[in-house]
C-alpha cells in the first residue's frame, strides 16, 4: 500500500481516538465537578465502552499492519509525523499486552474506586476503600508485569510517567535531599517557629476567595477563553487541547493560601498545556512530556514565583485592598513570611516548600513496599501514620487527613509521586538557566509574569511531546543535579 | 447464525452507541454551561467524530445484515426485545439514506450555528447567524427529501418529532386555537390589564433566585441525587440516564417568575426522564417517546400546576419569608393574578398561558414557508416582525428579542415548535382524566404532588419509547380535542 493512503488512514484513526479520548476526559471533568451523585455508575460503564474502542482502534489487526509498515517508511517522513508514530507505537507497544478485557476492567475499577475514594474520605472510612486500593495496586503490577515481565513492576510504573526514570535514580535522589532536607528542615522550622500566620487563618469567604482566583489567573498570564476553574474536592488540571484546559481548586474557609497556591500550581501546569504550539494540538504530539516536567512547572509557578518576596510584594495591595481590613496590620514581607512558614503538617497539598518532598518520600516509600508485596493495603494506615511520626514528626488524628488524603492512587496515579519531588528539583535549575538571561525577581515585582512565561514557552511548552523528558531537560540545563536544588531552599529558608 | 449470539452483538452494538450519545450529550452539556470559549471549533470536530463512529455502528453492513435477521426472528423475542429492535431499525432507516459525509458535516454545522448564534444573540447581528440558518434549513429540507423523496418535506421534519403528526393535522389544529384564542386572548389581556406587578418585576437577587430553585425543584419532587440544574442562555434539559437528567435555566434580576417557571417547566421534561422504568434504562426503548409527549409533561408543570391557584397558595408562604419584604403586601391569590397575567409580549419562552400558542404559531408559519422555499432567511426578520404585529398587536424592537431569541433552529430542531402547543393541549385532557380520579388542586394546596407524580408515572413516564406517542396519549385520554384545552383557558382566565 502506498505511503499517502497509509498516512490518511493513521490520521483518521488518530481523530478517532483524540475524540474518544477527549470525551472521556470531559466525562471524567464533568463527573468531578456537576454531574449527579448517582450518576457514577453508569459513567464507569461509559468510560469503560469509549476506552475499549479507543484500544480497538490501536490494536486490530490492520492498525497493527499499519503502524509497522509505516515504521518501517519512517526514515521518509517529516520530523513532527515521525515523531507521532513512534509515541503511537510506544503506547501500542504498552498496552499490546494488556487483554482488552482486563483494560476495560480496570477502567472501570478506577471510576468506582475515585467515588469509593470519595465517600471514604468524607466518612473517615479507609475499610470502605482498601479493597479497591488493594484492587488497584494488584491491577497495576500485574498491568507492569505483563509489560515488562523482567523488570522491577515499580520502576515499569515509574517510566509510565517519565520515560527512563529508575528506581535506582530515584532512590539516589531521595537519599541526597533527605540528607539535605531533614537538618534544614528543622533549621527553617525553628526560624520560623515565632510567624504569626493567624492572619491568613481567620475566615475569608469563599466568594472573595472566588474572586482572587480569578485576579491570581490574570496575573500569571492564563487565557480565560481557553482555560476555565471549576471546585473539586482535591484540586487538578485536565487538558483537552490548547484550546480548552480546566483546573479546578478546592476552598476552605480558613485557608485562604489552600486554594491561592493550589489555582498557582495547576495554572503552571495549565500554562504548559496553553503553550503547545499549534501544529501539534489535536495530535498525539500535542501535550505536556512528562509528569516530571509536568510538575516542575506547576511547583515552579507555585513556590519559586508563588512563594517568592517578589510575588508577595506584586500582589498585596490587590490582596489587602480586597480583604480588608483582614490584612491591614500586615506587609508584602510579613505575609511572604507566613506563605514561607516552615511547619511539618498533614497534608501534603499545603505543605510548605521545604517539608513537601518529605510528604513525597513517604508515598514513594510505601507504594514501594506495596507493589513489591512486602506491604498490604490493610496494613497501610498503621504505616502511613508511622512515617508521618518518624520523617514529619507528627501524629495522624485521622485517615481521612492521612492515607485517604490524595486521589492518585485511587485514579490508578502509581508511580507518579517522584515526579512531584524530581520536578521541584528541576524548577531550582530553571532559576539559575533563567537568571543567567534576565533578573527574574524584577519581572515578577514589575507583574511582568510574561517575560517568565514566553521563557518557558520557548525552552519547554511549544515543543509539546517532541522530545523525551529527560533529553529536554538536559538540553535546558544539563543533568539533574539536586544539590541545585537544596542550595535554592538553603539560601531561601535558612 | 443462531439468535442468541445475533442478540449479544446487538446488546454490544448498543451499549457502544449508548456510550457514544452518552458522550456527545455531556459534551454539548458542558459545551453550553461550562467549556472555555476558544474549546468551539475543536467541540464541533470533536461531536462530528463521535456521530460518525455512532452512524457506523449502525449502518455497517454486518450491522445491517444483523437487523435483518433479527426482524425476521422477531416474533420469538420478549416485547421488550422486540422495541428495541423495531427502534433501531426506524433509526437506520431514518439515516441509512443521508450520506456517512454528508451527516458528519451536519453535526458540525449544528455546534458552530449553536455557538454562532449565541453570538449574533448577544450582538443584536441577524447578518451573522443568516448564512448558518440559511444552510440549516437547506440542510434539512435535504435529508426530509432524502428520507421521504414523495412527501412534503416538512411533514417529515414534523414526523421526526412526533411519529405521525401530519401537516394537515396541524393546519386544523392551529386553525381551531386560532378561532378560540384570539378572542379569549384579547378578553383575558382586557381582563389583567388592572393587575400590578411590579412586586415581581423589581430586583430579586440572583442569589436568592438560586435558592428559589432549588425549593421549586424539591417541591415538584426532583431526586436531587439524580438531577441537576445548571445556567444557560436559554433553558434546556439534556437526558443521558434516569440517574443523570441536567435541566438549566436563565437568571433575569428582574423577572424572578422567567427563572421560576423555566425551572418548573424544565422540571417536568426531568420527571418524565427520571421516570421511565429501571428495565429500559441504558436502552434506545429508555427516554421520552416524542417531544410533544414531553412537552404535554413540561407544559402541564409548568402551567396547568404551576400557574395554578392551588400551587401559588402552597408556595408563598415560603416566597414571601425569603424574599422579604417585596411580596409584603401580596397575597397567594395577588400573586396568582401576577403570574396568569395576559399580555402580548416578545419572548415565547416568558409569554403567559394564553397568548402562548400565538408565539408557536408565529414559528410554525416561518418555518413551513423556509422549507417550501417560499420565504428566503434574509426576509425572515421582517416576516417575523410583521407576523408578530399581526397576531400579538407588538412591535418587535430588535432581533435579539425577536428571530434570534430561540435556540431551536441554530440547534436542527424545525418541525420542532408545534409540539409546544399539541403538548400545551394534551395537558388539559390529562386534567380531566386525573380529576375524574382524585382533586388535584387538593394535592396540590397540600404539597401532595407526588400524588400528581404517580398518576403520570404510571401512565406515562414508565413506559420510555415502548409505545408510539398517538397510541401512549389515546391510551389515557382518547382523541386529541384542542377544544378541551380552550375550554380549561377559558375557564382560567376568562
Amino acid at each position: 500500500m502506498e505511503i499517502q493512503k497509509l498516512l490518511e488512514e493513521f490520521e483518521a484513526c488518530e481523530k478517532a481516538k483524540f475524540a474518544l479520548e477527549n470525551a472521556s476526559g470531559i466525562i471524567y471533568y464533568d463527573g468531578n465537578t456537576v454531574a449527579p451523585k448517582k450518576s457514577a455508575a453508569v459513567r464507569g460503564e461509559i468510560l469503560g465502552e469509549l476506552s475499549r474502542m479507543s484500544y480497538e482502534l490501536t490494536s486490530s489487526p490492520e492498525a497493527v499492519e499499519r503502524l509497522k509498515a509505516l515504521n518501517e517508511a519512517k526514515d521518509s517522513l517529516d520530523p513532527l509525523m515521525r515523531r507521532r508514530i513512534e509515541l503511537l507505537t510506544r503506547e501500542f507497544e504498552e498496552i499490546a499486552c494488556i487483554p482488552v478485557d482486563e483494560y476495560v476492567e480496570f477502567v472501570k475499577l478506577q471510576t468506582t474506586a475515585m467515588d469509593v475514594w470519595k465517600e471514604a474520605k468524607e466518612k473517615n472510612d479507609y475499610a470502605l476503600f482498601e479493597p479497591y486500593l488493594k484492587k488497584m495496586f494488584a491491577t497495576m503490577k500485574r498491568f507492569a508485569l505483563l509489560r515488562r515481565p523482567d523488570c522491577d513492576p515499580y520502576e515499569t510504573l515509574l517510566d509510565g510517567f517519565e520515560k527512563g526514570l529508575t528506581v535506582k535514580t530515584c532512590d539516589n535522589f531521595f537519599a541526597c535531599l533527605k540528607e539535605r532536607l531533614v537538618p534544614l528542615a528543622a533549621k527553617a522550622a525553628e526560624k520560623s517557629r515565632a510567624t504569626d500566620d493567624s492572619a491568613i487563618t481567620c475566615a475569608y469567604p469563599v466568594e472573595l476567595q472566588r474572586e482572587f482566583s480569578d485576579f491570581l489567573m490574570d496575573t500569571i498570564g492564563l487565557d480565560r477563553d481557553r482555560c476555565i476553574l471549576g471546585e473539586t474536592e482535591h484540586p487538578f488540571t485536565t487538558d483537552f487541547t490548547k484550546y480548552d484546559v480546566r483546573i479546578t481548586t478546592h476552598y476552605y474557609e480558613n485557608m485562604p493560601a489552600a486554594s491561592m497556591y493550589s489555582v498557582i500550581h495547576e495554572g503552571g501546569h495549565a500554562l504548559y498545556e496553553l503553550g503547545i504550539a499549534d501544529e501539534l494540538t489535536e495530535t498525539n504530539v500535542g501535550g505536556g512530556v512528562s509528569m516530571a516536567i509536568h510538575e516542575s512547572q506547576s511547583r515552579f509557578y507555585e513556590n519559586i514565583i508563588g512563594r517568592s518576596k517578589a510575588f508577595c510584594e506584586l500582589i498585596f495591595p490587590w490582596m489587602k485592598a480586597k480583604f480588608a481590613p483582614r490584612l491591614d496590620a500586615e506587609t508584602p514581607e510579613s505575609f511572604w513570611k507566613m506563605v514561607t512558614k516552615v511547619e511539618p503538617s498533614l497534608k501534603r497539598t499545603e505543605a510548605d516548600e521545604v517539608t513537601y518532598c518529605l510528604h513525597v518520600m513517604v508515598r514513594y516509600e510505601l507504594e514501594k513496599r506495596l507493589i513489591a508485596g512486602d506491604l498490604d493495603t490493610k496494613d497501610l494506615p498503621a504505616e502511613w501514620n508511622r512515617l508521618y511520626k518518624e520523617y514529619l514528626g507528627i501524629d495522624v488524628p485521622s485517615d481521612s487527613e492521612g492515607v485517604l488524603q490524595d486521589m492518585h492512587w485511587a485514579g490508578a496515579d502509581i508511580g507518579y509521586f517522584p515526579s512531584y519531588a524530581i520536578g521541584s528539583a528541576y524548577g531550582a535549575q530553571y532559576l539559575r538557566e533563567m537568571m543567567k538571561e534576565f533578573d527574574v525577581w524584577e519581572c515578577v515585582r514589575s507583574g511582568n509574569i510574561a517575560k517568565i512565561n514566553a521563557w518557558f514557552e520557548n525552552k519547554i511548552w511549544r515543543f509539546g511531546k517532541m522530545k523525551d523528558p529527560g533529553e529536554l531537560f538536559e538540553s535546558i540545563c544539563g543533568p539533574l543535579d539536586p544539590t541545585v536544588f537544596t542550595d535554592y531552599l538553603e539560601e531561601k529558608y535558612c
